[in-house]
């Protein structure tokens, strides 16, 4: 085989073999398909698409790039969850708990965030102590004990999704529902899950703007998961505005907290969010035959304090300090706290959920390229939703920041964020659809 | 301006503007685009095209990537030719004598033959002493004194086009109009041509296999000239068959002398399509107003000697030993000569163009890198041609061979590349279309 008639075979819109697409991602992974082969043969995947057969192998010849973890050993069904990235996205923290409380089983590996959207592993790393990088027979250990382990992926999963990534990054391909969808897929069933529930954010602060785009992204990773064998439902949820009221890790952190203790009511969008996540995971993992059966657990377990519990030994098991999560204040110490105003009254009547995410990443809550620090306790708490009334003379939003000198910025970046207008916006839905 | 924003810009059908194409050709030469940048815009540009007005640009922009060559020193319009690549293509030889016996001025900076294609600066070269690197001020010398040079490109002519050219033969991104149109045109317009005569090769032996490509190609072409102000005729010639009988650059070198002797009729496939070029050439040169009127005076500049006194003349301005035009049966001295039969008796009624050019290239006659060395000596006489009745005790070709250990491979690739029917073939078109 010949990498440049494959690149022609793509370029004129024909269907890759199965063969095929093994040469293109081994030769990757082992160097002798060039980065500027794999640019074109990415591109040409952007313009052509590529069937769901192709995908599919696409997907398994990823996985298949580098180590597979190995999970049956571990009792029960494995279930993981995935976002698509989203602004003040806490459901993991909240939902991850909750189903190993009502008998779940979570081991998840998760990522860091980047640019806008903030990441589980930062998250957890908020509280002092934790280490998110658990040796696989720990990680296990954890999860036999608790029901829950959220790790990061092991520096081998994937190779193949790591150079793709990178190239696509630089290259104009990022946006190509073959190349996300078989990226995510792949790093799922390469840590192991059995069956997966995904949480398809659209926006204005998402990745897929409008919903038919997230529609069609999530039909081609449940279709993934179809070819592969591996249960997979999609939530296309809301980002147009925060999904929670907490921007930053420790906030974020605090929040899911403050959930879990029940101090947050259950038709909270974060809450709601989480329930929708949580049942079908509780479904796909055999507890439940019929999702809406999950809701009384859910709420029981966070009525009894299971959850929180949880959540708590899964954090002390990975080395964090538990008294942050008893007395979750400590989370987010910062030097100052800036109350934020809006122009004028009236009605939130529009929220740029992405310049939201933007305006936090300012003031140091998350990271603009990778190897950037973050100060895991400055953020912003918003005390408004979109539709609220707002008043001149009473705050929106705070924002905790700790380094003093550039913070202006941030605050005129949320200022331009949040739109108020005179009457009170339509309202919008919170989840769009689900698929599988 | 982000190359990744310009990337993703045509991959999404947009079109450039002419600063944009500016930076992304000023950005690969300086090195701030890289290559998997470079090869994933062009397969953008593969898959979404072009307009005629950023081809133009993309163009102009090649042009100005380098040094250009100022020829307005030099009397009168200085005309070019410039065939897309065929087999038995000898007609540069022809032509650029006959345009300078007839008045006309040829400066001319020719390629090499790259697979199955010959070029021009291998079938001088195919003279002994005959030096293609002339310094500028030597080839303006020989074209005022002959009336017409043929050189080497200088070494820093459109280094844009060079760092394309390498990336798409090994990206997949060969076959696309805007890119192959502005790669011939902005070497010809910062050569300095005022007015050019396309050949544009169509058939099994070309890269535009039907003539409606060759068509879009040309009509390309003439659009970039018109845009950049450089009047420019494109021929579409056939090239399902070597287009002279012989292939081998001292064949074909041979053969042209032969042309310019007087000793090949005017009606031969080679003649005609050398006289259609030089009429337009002629016309474009202002000699002619009515290109017809060019014949009689291109007969008379073969019949008085004077062509093949301009080949003779130039050649030898060049540092080459004119001895071998007078007598170039020199030219062809190999250690064997072997005659090819047909399998059976009947027509030829299909040729495979680029298999003879394969053939050849088998024996030492072209090459299949750019590192490879020719044997000038060697290649394939076809004695009979596309229509011609053959019977199986006649030889219709002679392959000269030097290196005897592997011309049978040769011999069985030329065998492959003719089909012998029982009935005469359709006669085929020799020239499909003029277009200006």
């Amino acid at each position: 085989m010949l990498i440049t008639s494959l690149i022609e075979k793509k370029r004129d819109g024909f269907e890759h073999t199965k063969a095929e697409i093994e040469f293109i991602i081994n030769g990757l992974v082992d160097g002798t398909v060039a980065d500027y082969q794999m640019t074109a043969w990415m591109m040409a995947v952007c313009c052509r698409g590529m069937t769901e057969r192709e995908i599919a192998d696409l997907t398994t010849a990823m996985v298949h790039s580098g180590e597979t973890v190995d999970l049956s050993d571990l009792p029960g069904v494995k279930v993981d969850k995935h976002s698509t990235g989203g602004i003040g996205d806490t459901t993991t923290l909240v939902v991850a708990p909750l189903v190993a409380a009502c008998g779940g089983t979570v081991a998840k590996m998760s990522g860091r965030g980047l640019a806008h959207t903030g990441g589980t592993l930062d998250k957890l790393e908020s509280v002092p102590g934790v280490n998110i990088e658990q040796p696989l027979d720990s990680f296990k250990e954890i999860v036999r004990k608790t029901g829950v382990c959220v790790i990061g992926q092991s520096k081998n999963l994937d190779p193949a999704d790591k150079k793709m990534y990178a190239l696509r990054d630089v290259s104009g391909t990022v946006k190509s529902i073959p190349l996300i969808s078989s990226s995510i897929m792949s790093k799922k069933i390469a840590s192991g899950a059995d069956a997966i529930v995904l949480d398809v954010k659209t926006g204005n602060g998402a990745f897929m703007e409008t919903p038919d785009e997230a529609r069609k992204l999530a039909k081609e990773m449940v279709a993934i998961g179809r070819n592969v064998g591996r249960r997979t439902v999609a939530i296309i949820t809301d980002m147009n505005r925060p999904l929670g009221m907490a921007i930053g890790n420790g906030l974020e952190m605090r929040e899911a907290i403050e959930v879990l203790q029940g101090k947050v009511p259950y038709d909270d969008p974060l809450v709601q969010v989480s329930f929708t996540l949580a049942k079908h995971l509780l479904r796909l993992s055999g507890i439940v035959e019929d999702p809406e059966d999950a809701i009384p657990m859910l709420k029981a377990a966070i009525e009894s304090g299971e959850g929180l519990k949880r959540l708590r030994d899964m954090l002390e098991a990975m080395g964090g300090d538990p008294r942050f999560v008893d007395e979750p204040n400590m989370l987010v110490r910062v030097a100052r706290i800036v109350p934020v105003y809006p122009n004028k009254s009236g009605f939130i009547g529009k929220i740029d959920a992405k310049l939201i995410g933007t305006s936090a990443l300012m003031i140091g809550a998350g990271r603009a390229k990778v190897t950037d620090r973050i100060d895991p306790a400055v953020g912003i708490l918003m005390k408004k939703r979109y539709g609220d009334a707002v008043s001149d003379n009473e705050p929106f939003a705070y924002m905790y920041v700790n380094d003093e000198t550039n913070y202006e910025e941030a605050v005129k970046k949320l200022l331009e964020a949040v739109t108020v207008t005179d009457e009170t916006p339509d309202e919008l839905p919170l989840i769009y659809d689900i698929i599988e």
